[in-house]
C-alpha cells in the first residue's frame, strides 16, 4: 500500500487538482452556503421554511435573528470566496479582504427588501400561469421553479457584488435539486416563471425581460464562442439570448446566440431558433401525428 | 440593522408570502413526508428499504411496526394538509378535522396490498423494458422510474383520499430526485414503466392504461388553457392527453392537449403531437443523418 | 389491523418483492457507496473534498488514511454485491467470496493514479469548453458533469472487475444528482466533457473516443433490441453507438442504434441520428425562425 | 423466537411496568426538556450559551425568539406532563389541560426577570467562594454547582406551578451530569453555592437560608419516614433539615431529619448530625492524624 | 511535524497501549452498546422508552422488532468481545466463535421475562422506600438507580453467558451516567433498591440477597487482597462482602471484606465495617452535633 | 411577550452574566475541546480510540492525520482562550493572538510522547492494583481512573503553557463523565491510580509523587483560604495536600491543607487528616461492627 500512497501523494500527477487547504482560507463551504439559503428563504417566505412557531408580533423578532446569522453566515462566505482567487486578491492583506466581504455581506442584506418585492412577483406568475396551482402555498413550498429562482437572484446578487465561485455554487444546487440551470450571470426581470423545469438551460449573458415564461428543457444558449490566439476561448462576450418581455417559450425549444426575441413573441416546442425574432411573432413547429 | 429588520417585518411587504404558524397547526413537514415514502416502500417492497435484519417468520412484526408508525405518521401529515385549506376546513373544528385525518390515514393503509400489486406490475415491466437491467433487486433498489412510480401511487391515493399540497410535496420529491414530474391527479394503469426518465412530465388531468412505455424528456402537456372572466386560469378541466394500453412513446416526444393516443401506438422521438393517434399507428420523425 | 398486517405478510403478494436480509450478507448500503464516491473523490482531487487541513507536506497522511479507508469500505460493499447474486456465487463459500471482495477492492485502489490522470483530462476539457469556467477550482467544485463522469468512472472500473449491482447504484447517483444517466458499461476516452448536463443518456454499449463533448439531453441510445423466445431481452448485444475521437454532439441530440459517428463529426441540436455518419461530417437541423 | 415474544406480550408480566402510549398524549421528552434546559440557560446568561454572534443591540431579537420558542416547547411538555396524572386530571377534557398548560408556560417565562437576578447572586457565591476561581466566565461555563443549581430553580418553579413528573425529570438531568441530586421540592435561597459537589443530596422538603455553601458529598436527608396503615410511606411530611443563613457545611457531613442549623452555624466535613444546631455553633470531628 | 509522528508510531512506545484493529474482528462498540441497553429497557418496560405510539393490540409487533434487533446487536457485540480474548479463544476459529456468539444472544434473550419479573420488583421496592416517589412511571423514567440496576442485571447476566469486557463497558456506562458503580460480577436478590446513589460501590464478588436497601456512598468493598508470587494481585478470590435479605445500609457507611451482614441487619451513615454483624443488628455512629 | 422581552434585555440586568460574541472571538467551544480529548486519546492509545481499521504498516498515516488535525483544533482553541481574557491579552493584537496559540499548540503536540509514557504507567498501576481488572485493554476502554487521568494529563500541560478557561473546561468533562474532579492546576507523578473514583477531589494546588493510589471519595482539599483587604480570597496560594510516592489512601478518607502525607504512607477510609503524617505511618480509623 505504501507504494500506491506514494504515487498518489507524487506531485507531478496532482498538481492541477491539488487545493492547498490552510484553517484561515477555507474554501467556500456547501453546507453553509445551503444555510445562506434556506435563511434567505426564511426571511423572505416567512412562516414557511425556519421558524417552527411565531405571529405577527414576533415576526420581527426572528427576522431580525435571521438577518444577523444571515450576515455572518455570509461574511465568511464571501471571505472564503475572495481568498480563494489569489490572483485578484493577493495584493490585499487578510484584513481588508474581511473588511470586504463585511461590506458585500451588508449589500446584500440590504437588498433583501427589493428581493421579496421581486420573487413575490415570480410566486403570483406562477399561479396565474398554471390551472394546477392550487393556493400560493403550494406554489412556495412545492415548485421548483421557485427554489432555482430564488436561488439564482441571490447568487446573481452575490455575482453583481463581485464574490467569486460562492455564486456558481449556489445556483449549481439549485440545478442539482431542480434540473434547472440558471447561470449566475443571467438578468432575469420580474414575473418570471418556468413550467416544470427540468432541462431549462439559461446561460451566462442571457437578458430576460418581465412577465417571461419557459416550460421545460427551453435553452437559452450560445451558439458559439470566439477562442483567443492560445484556443482559450474568450470570456465575457455577450453570446446569449435577449429575451423580451411578455414571451412565452414552450417545452424543449432552442434558442441561441445574442440574438432578440420580441416583446410577446412565442416560440413553439422543440424549435430551433438562432435569428432574432420579431415583436409579437408566432415561431411554431410543423405539426404531426 | 434595526432598519432593514424593519422594513422586512412591514407586514405589506410580506403579506402574499407569509404563513402563520402556530404549534396546533403545523404545515406539513417535508420530513415527515420522505419518512412516510420511505415506511410505505419498505412495507411493500419487504427486505429492500429499512429494516436491517429479518427473516420470513419475523416479517409480520416489521409490517405490524411499520404499518402503525405509517398509520401514525399520516394522520399528523393529513391533518396539517386539512388545516392548511382554511376556507374548506374552517366550519369544521379541530376535533372533526383530526377524526377525518384519522379516516384518510387508515383507508390510505388499507390500500397498501392493491399498491403493492400494482408496483410489483411496474417492476416487471421495467425488467421486461430493458436488456440492461439484471434483476428485480437492481430494478427496486436503483431505477429512477421506481421512485417516481411509487411516490405518484402514494401521492395519487392521497389526492384521491381529499387531502390538499400533501400530493403535492410528496411528487415534488420523485421529481427532485429523479427528474421526473408526474402531477398527482394522473391516473395511470398497470405495468407503467419509464426508461432513465429525466425530463419526463405527466400532467395533472392525463390518463394511462396499462403497459404504457415512456422514455426520457416525454411530455404529456396542455396545449392552452381557458382563463375565467379575471382572467385566471380555470382549474380542473381535462387538458392532458389519454394513452391507452400498450402505447410507447420514445425519447423527448412531445403529446400536448386532450387527444387519445390509441391502443398499441408508437410515437417516435422528438415527435409533437397535438391531434388524436389511432390505434397501432407508428408515428415517426423524418430521419436525418 | 391486525388483518391489514397479516395481508401485508402474505408470501404469496411479496414473493417478487421482498428480499431475506440477513446481518451476515447485507445488500449494498447507499450511504456506505456515497462515502466510497466521496473518500475516491478526494484522494483523486486533495484539497477539494473531505479533510479540512493540511499542506503538501502532510499531504501524504492524508491519502494514506483515505486509500486504507477506501479500501475496507469497498471490500465489504463488493462482498455485499457479490453475495447479492446467489445463481453465480452460490457455489463460492463465504471466505472464498471475501477473499475474491479483497482482491477486487485492491486491484480498484491500484487503478486510482490512472483514474486521477483521465480525470484530469476531463477537468482540462470542461475549462477549455466552456467561456463561462473561471477556473479548475470551479469546475471540481460546481460542474456537474465532473460528479458524473467521477462516479462513471468509479462505476465502469468496478463492473471490469466483475461487481455486481454496486456499479449501477453508483452511477444512479449521479443520476439523480445531475440528471446525467450513464450506464456504467459505457466505454469513454479522454477528454470527455458534457456541457450543463441535465437529460444526457448513455446507454450500457455505448464506446466513446478521446476529446467527445456532449451538450444537455443529447441521448446515446438503442434503437430496439431483440427478443428471445420467451420475449424477454436479449442482454448484452452491443445497441448504442460508437462515438469517435473529437465529436460533438449538440443539446438533445438522439443517436440511436449500433452505429459510428466518425472522427470529428458534428451532430447539431434536436437532430435524430439512426445512421452512421461520417468523419468531419456536420449534421444540422433545418433552422427555423 | 415467537414464543418469547408471545410471553414478553403477556399483559400479566408487563400490567405494572407498561405505559400506553398515544400520539394525542406523548409522555414527556428528555430531549425537549433538555432544550427547555439549554433555552433558558441562554435567556438568563446571553451570550454563553447558544446564539454565536450577536451583540447588545441585536439581543433583544436573539432573547425574543428564545423566549417565543420556550414557551412552546414548555407549553406542549407540561401539557405531557399533566396529562401523566390521569388521577388528578382525567375530569379536565384535554382542550382544558391545553389552557392550563399554556398558563403555566407564561407564568414560568413571566418568572425568568427573577430567576435571572437569584442567579447571578449563585455566580457571584461561587466566585466569592472559590479561591481557584479565575472569571465569572468559567464559574457559568464550567462549574457544575451552577448546572444543577439552574437546573434546581427551573424544575422547583415549575413543580410550585403544579406540573407532575416534569419537575423530577429535569432535576435528574443535573444529578446525572453533575453528581449533585437535589430533589425539585427543596426551597433554596440567593447566594447559594456548592463546591465540587459530587455525592451532594438534598431532599425534598429541606429549606436553604441565604449565602449557604456546601462541599461535596454533603447530605441533607431525612432520619425515617413513618408509614400509613398500609406500610406505603406517607408523602409529604417535612422530614428533610432547614438549613439558615450563612452556614457552611463541609465534605462529605451528613444532616437528617427536620432539624434547624442555625444561622452562621459551620458543620466540619465526615460529621453527622441529627439534632438541632445553634447559631453561629462549630461542629467539628475529632482529630485524627 | 514528520518527526513527532514518526516517535508516536515507533512501536516500543505503544506495544502496551496499541490495539490492532481488523475491520472483520472489530472491538465491542460503546454505541452500539448502548443501542443494547436502550433496546433490552424498551421490551421490558414497554411504553416508558423507545416506540412512540403502540397499545396493547400492536404491542407484540414492537415486541417481536425489538427482539430481532437486540439478538442481531448482540450476535455482533458478544462475537467482538470473544475475539477480544485471543487466549481464550484462538483455538476456535471464526465460524466457531460466530456460532457460539449466537448461542449466547439466544441465551441472553432467553431470560428476559426473568429480568423483567425482576426489574419489577426492584421498581416496588423503590416506590415503596421513597416518600418522594410519586408514581411508578417517576421511578422507571428518573430514579437512577433502576438505570443502574437495569445495567446491572443486563451485565451480570452476559457475564455468566462468559462473555468477557462487554459487561463491564455496559456497567461502567451506568456508573458514568448515575455515579453508582456495581461490578457485573456481583449477585443481587430481588426488590434491590438504592437511594440518590451517588458514590455507591459494588466489588465483583459481592452477593446481595432480596429486599437489601442501599443509599448514596454506600461502599460494599474488599479489605485487602493477596498477591501471587509475582507481585500480581490474584484473581477471582471472594473477597466483598455478603449482605443477607432486608438488610438496610445508610449513606457513605463503608462494608469490606468477607464478611456477612445477617439478615435484617441495619448499618448506619458514615460508619465502617470490617467484621460479621449478626441477623437484626443496629450498628450505628456515635452521634455528634 | 414584548414586555418580558425587553426586560430580559435590559443591560442592568444582564451586564455580569453577559458574554458579547462575535465571530472572529469566538469563546471556547465544548464539542471542539471534547474532540482535541479524543484525537488525543486516539493518539496516545492506537487502536482503542478513533480510526475503525489499520495496522502497523499503515498507522503511521493514521497518526499524521490525527497530529494534524489535532493541532488544528488545539490553535484555534487555544486562541479562543486567550481572547476571552482581554486584561492581560488585551494589549497584544489579532496576530500576536494567534501566533502565540500557534506556538502553545505546538509546544503541546511535541510533549505527546511523553504524555503517552506517563499514561502507560497509569495504565499499568490501575491492572496491578486491581484483581478485578481482566486485561489492559478493559482499563483503557472501561476504568473511569484512565478517563479523568488522560483528561487531567492534557489540562494540566495545557495549563503549564498558559491557556486561559480551557483547562478547566477540559476537566470539568472529566468531572462530568466520571464524578472524579482533579483540578488542572494539580501536578500528579507517574504510576497513578484511581479506584472506582467516584467523588475523589483534587485540589488545586495538590501535589502528588509516583506510585499513589487513591479510592473513591477521597478529598486532597484545603482547610481554609485567606482572604485579602476586600474580602476576596486570594488566589494561587499553595493551600492543598502534598502526597509522596507510594501512597495509599482510602475510600472517603479526607485530607485538608497544605501538610505532607509522607513516603508510603497508608490513610485508612473516612478518616479525616489536617496535619503532616509521617514516612510509612498507617492512619486508621476506630473500627466498629
Amino acid at each position: 500500500m505504501k507504494d500506491i500512497v506514494e504515487r498518489l501523494s507524487d506531485y507531478d500527477t496532482l498538481k492541477k487538482v491539488y487545493h492547498e487547504n490552510d484553517a484561515e482560507h477555507p474554501y467556500p463551504s456547501a453546507s453553509a452556503l445551503r444555510e445562506i439559503v434556506d435563511i434567505t428563504r426564511s426571511i423572505l417566505f416567512p412562516g414557511y421554511f425556519g421558524s417552527p412557531t411565531f405571529d405577527l408580533e414576533t415576526l420581527s423578532y426572528h427576522i431580525g435573528v435571521n438577518v444577523e446569522r444571515l450576515n455572518t453566515l455570509l461574511r465568511a462566505q464571501v471571505y472564503a470566496g475572495l481568498s480563494f482567487e489569489p490572483a485578484e486578491n493577493a495584493i490585499m492583506n487578510d484584513k481588508t479582504l474581511k473588511h470586504k466581504a463585511a461590506i458585500i455581506a451588508e449589500s446584500f442584506v440590504n437588498r433583501l427588501p427589493q428581493m421579496r418585492e421581486t420573487l413575490v412577483s415570480d410566486v403570483e406568475a406562477a399561479y396565474l400561469g398554471d390551472p394546477a396551482a392550487k393556493s400560493y402555498a403550494e406554489i412556495i413550498l412545492c415548485y421548483p421553479a421557485i427554489k432555482a429562482i430564488s436561488n439564482h437572484r441571490i447568487a446573481h446578487e452575490l455575482l453583481l457584488l463581485g464574490v467569486p465561485l460562492v455564486p456558481r455554487m449556489i445556483s449549481e444546487m439549485a440545478h442539482s435539486e431542480t434540473g434547472i440551470d440558471i447561470h449566475p450571470g443571467a438578468t432575469i426581470g420580474k414575473y418570471f416563471t418556468i413550467d416544470h423545469g427540468t432541462g431549462v438551460v439559461i446561460g451566462e449573458t442571457a437578458i430576460i425581460g418581465d412577465h417571461v415564461k419557459l416550460y421545460q428543457g427551453v435553452t437559452l444558449g450560445a451558439k458559439s464562442f470566439p477562442l483567443d490566439e492560445n484556443g482559450n476561448p474568450i470570456k465575457n462576450l455577450p453570446r446569449h439570448p435577449i429575451i423580451e418581455d411578455n414571451v412565452v417559450i414552450y417545452s424543449n425549444a432552442t434558442v441561441l446566440g445574442r440574438i432578440t426575441v420580441g416583446e410577446g413573441a412565442v416560440i413553439g416546442g422543440n424549435i430551433w431558433v438562432t435569428n432574432d425574432v420579431e415583436k409579437g411573432a408566432k415561431i411554431v413547429q410543423y405539426k404531426r401525428g
